[in-house]
């Protein structure tokens, strides 16, 4: 079989909706060498007439792409669309399009079952829930995400921040090692993750040689999803500090997160707990003891990389994870799952073998 | 009156040594513009014979200065003699330099009150403690440590790292307004720190564009001198979770410090609690309500910049604290210890002005 | 004596003025600690009334300073004026300030004698030629421009391309060395040169891990510039390739030029040449023969780091140059030449030691 | 069909061994990917024992490969080899391998023809010359270099720094446009050219926030390898002034080009020389009028991406190449090269998307 994939390009001004625009871009990246997948229309709002080369020139198979005016009409007759649109968006257009179209949803509408926590942090109406696209979520029976997502045609791209911390710390919470009502994490992040939006702060003369935390004190948007993930790994309460901070470079997230070691519990299970959870897994590995992950180990690749450590004289697990955000975080975390929405393999189109130096 | 500054260059190997060349080099750059110092021998062992512009030759003024061998007599008739050694070496020079002499130890060798902390984490034995130098450190009877460092001939210069994180919380520990016994602290870390030592991890191909922890899990050096200097300022028990990470920038640390809001403390008192601590200081600034520090707003400054915040849902208060590790984190630090102990206005020869954007 | 320094900020969009935003916030971070200035008004456009700290936060002295509305009468009772506009605005401005107050233009309006070169790379009428702000540019009767500087009411400030590209190549067209008719100049530019400009191009996301050309086949408008300055060193005829490469750091020019050999002369000549040239400048420095310039050398220093070599099978003279753009490419070079204007020493309030590393 | 590829790890010390090592590193990334290849030994020297996730943490598919000893031994069995060792050390090796197996050096042993050009810049003796791996250097009779290389079973891959400019170049010369006698190149690079070296120079502390040229003045060893290019393009002569610039990124060659227009050429003509040469090329693109090169648009990708322009003004015809060095600059080439030696599709495991932003 093959499908076509959709990726939207968003104009109108405002952080958001450039971000995704990074996000189309890399999802157009992955898919173009997708051995499944055939590229169909591409859409934008503002940009609709340039050429894809003109807007992001180093998708050279697509470069002569002539972006078509967003609309259900572009949208006709492709087996999977996806959707990079600003929140409260995404809802409108999906439900306009066949129920056996799979539909991959890069923004934040259909992550949270929490109607309230979604009303608090995006301060508008909660759009429903769509399965969650995050396939090496553990669940309390045992199973993972992956078999929700199986023939799934609805499919909710978690928060590239969220997928750092969850794979960090999941599988500690599982096996009822950690604490989940004092976590603590702080993020590197590469500037990618802004996307275009044009604000001072993102320039590069501001950005380089320099670090800077954001959203600091309780008021990112993906600490509810964060809070929702670990429910579903087992945790009775979540608490969270949550504080990212931009680093010089484009891509990549480094996440250090961190809970008080279960009173009781043996430092000597941990490393296991998290080896067992992640033994079978082909893109979430738990590094050799003593060898720490780095973002450059991810980068253009669709890998988590992730290593544990007990803090004794603290009393807290320390986890970091490192991810690609426009991969493992977004775009390749979403091919990820439609791969198993479609029953295609679920590692096709995707690669483990990071960029690096 | 007039000093004589003095500054060392290890030459054998090894991260140590390294590290305190850079903090020579950048001691010399402070020096060659204050009002009241005239450099006089700068030695080193290796690199001796060499001309300083031919190791570092962004020290315009000093270019042609000869390296002399390091040793008693080289540091003969100076009123200031600065040691950058590995750690064990400062003890045996400064026993050999007459007691009226400021020596200003750039090393760890003698930040320690507790011989069987500095025994557990650096494995030799302990040389004894010297007048720490962090004159903002607050003192349970309202005093500061500038206090002690007026009229000083031995002064015991901080880690980097520490000064970061102590001067992040210790207002909310001396006001009784955190819980010391489950701090958190992650750092983004500028390559300077490294210093020179020649090793893969360090090299500018592994380090663009990517993020990695190391120290991981309770083992960094700097942990004992900040339980230390929590408890100065009041802290029974002081138990840390202390992750650094090297991030793509030459320069600064940004210190994301978090402890839990002590029970039944007002969250209100928090900013104003912190307002107060510093509000005197000349180098110490809290930033205005909802503006947080970059490491460039200190680049070359002897400048710490602060911010502090409530999460109430996390029950955490969270602190962020840039400074550049060599300023106000070592060399910079050390010459506004050493004005005090000069008795020579403390800002002497110090800028408050980062080079920026 | 003192002086009121004084520095504008516009707040109007396009990238000439905020580009001039960061030289006005680098003229102030020199200006605060320069002995003989005491900063009066400082003034801007849209920011009006903003607090600089809000701003620029790196200038802690400043902090607490507000911007006053821009015009004449803010200006009026300092003996020093910076005018840091679009080009085209400041000689209105200039034309109402008393003839004796020292007026610097760090825009383009006066750089330019030839009207007719002004108006192709500009496109608007000529405002007139004040003295050129290069105190080292060399002239074909053994003079230098510093003479024409001292004393001086009207200072137009030089290009900070030009200035590296003038001072890697004058000495050896003072001497005949090399043929003016062909250079060709690469320049290695950081972000800080294109200012605050919200522009797609200059984001963090794009710069980062990345070198990109602009500007590129003689269209940039410091070409007349250079062609002036060579002229006035002793070059009948100046034709120059001019490439400027914007690559991952916030500040510095490196400036690669080469020219020919002048056909009959001895190489063995060259470097005698840039020795004599820069003997005695203050913050020109020829390298020690082997050593190459790299621009943290140079970073918030006012130097500018020469090193020339021949290369016989290509026939070429090549020379490096790095400087600090914000600096001697701009700010720095303001102050020097106000010094000379003033009476001061010239070195009065710059220092040579860079920032590195 | 399929292959076994091969890489070797070289580890004694010094700057050529290391660069190789990433060069290594780099083929097995795309190797892993290619679909007619299988990884069979992988060998090194001192590194031997070691498993490459040790080293090369990255490449996930291959962490827990054991390095084997660099020998015959490992080598036998293999359909292709791969050299990447210190120059001087391929030819012993390739003359013990079966002549039908395929070998690529991605050292410069076997890559000029001019044996005295080659003790010139090497110092040792020639060891011959094999099929040049650059598929698209254009020859005088029209033809390219990709039919020597369909069935050749020793390939000597181009270096990184010779590939930018010969693809810049090429097009003026064999079309009779430009001057060859007196180009100008100068090369903005990123630090993985410099592989694992352990220098001083190549520390992040160092590069970060800098730029610094390296062997100016006509000492660079591509020298005669990118004159012996143009020549087979068609020049007679061919004088080329050379400076390689380090700037703070870890991939990424941007070479600026020029050379004067050929005198009563016809500079419309230039551009359609350009665009005739790569219409049909896979991965040499030229850009859309206007649109110039950066690096960030190749990372990942086997892709140079070029732009020309014409100075009128300065007579100079002006060119940018944008490559990874480490993939079309070298690995990803040698396994273009590659596949026509095997008879496979010339674009086989090759992707033209680069991973940006």
């Amino acid at each position: 079989m093959y499908s076509h994939a959709h990726g939207q390009h968003e104009a109108r001004p405002g952080r958001r909706r450039r971000r995704l625009g990074l996000c189309g871009g890399e999802f157009l990246r992955i898919a173009a060498n997708h051995p499944h997948l055939e590229i169909g229309a591409v859409t934008a709002h503002s940009n609709a007439g340039a050429t894809l080369g003109s807007l992001q020139p180093h998708l050279r198979s697509l470069a002569d792409r002539v972006l078509e005016p967003t609309g259900v009409e572009a949208l006709a007759g492709h087996d999977v669309v996806v959707l990079a649109l600003p929140h409260g968006a995404s809802g409108e257009i999906a439900a306009q399009l066949p129920d056996d179209v799979v539909v991959l949803d890069l923004g934040a509408d259909h992550r949270l079952t929490d109607a309230a926590a979604w009303e608090q942090f995006y301060g508008s109406p909660h759009a429903g829930t769509w399965p969650y696209g995050l396939p090496e979520l553990l669940h309390t029976d045992g199973t993972r995400q992956r078999d929700l997502l199986r023939g799934a045609r609805r499919i909710a791209v978690p928060g590239c921040n969220v997928t750092a911390v969850t794979l960090g710390l999941q599988p500690g919470v599982a096996a009822g090692l950690i604490e989940a009502d004092d976590v603590v994490a702080v993020l590197a992040n590469g500037y990618s993750g802004a996307g275009k939006s044009l604000k001072t702060h993102l320039l590069a003369s501001e950005a380089l040689g320099s670090a800077a935390p954001y959203a600091v004190g309780g008021t990112h948007r993906h600490i509810p999803e964060i809070q929702q993930n670990l429910g579903v790994a087992g945790a009775e309460t979540v608490r969270i500090s949550f504080t990212p901070t931009l680093v010089p470079m484009s891509r990549g997230i480094l996440a250090t997160a961190t809970a008080r070691l279960q009173a009781g519990a043996d430092p000597a299970a941990v490393r296991a707990a998290w080896a067992d959870a992640y033994a079978d897994e082909p893109f979430v590995h738990l590094l050799p003891e003593g060898q720490w992950p780095s973002t450059a180990m991810t980068l253009g690749a669709n890998t988590a990389l992730v290593q544990v450590a007990v803090d004794a004289a603290a009393g807290r697990v320390v986890t970091v994870t490192a991810i690609d955000n426009l991969v493992k975080g977004t775009a390749g975390g979403a091919i990820q799952s439609m791969n198993l929405a479609l029953g295609l393999p679920e590692t096709a189109g995707l690669t483990t073998e990071g960029v690096a130096p």
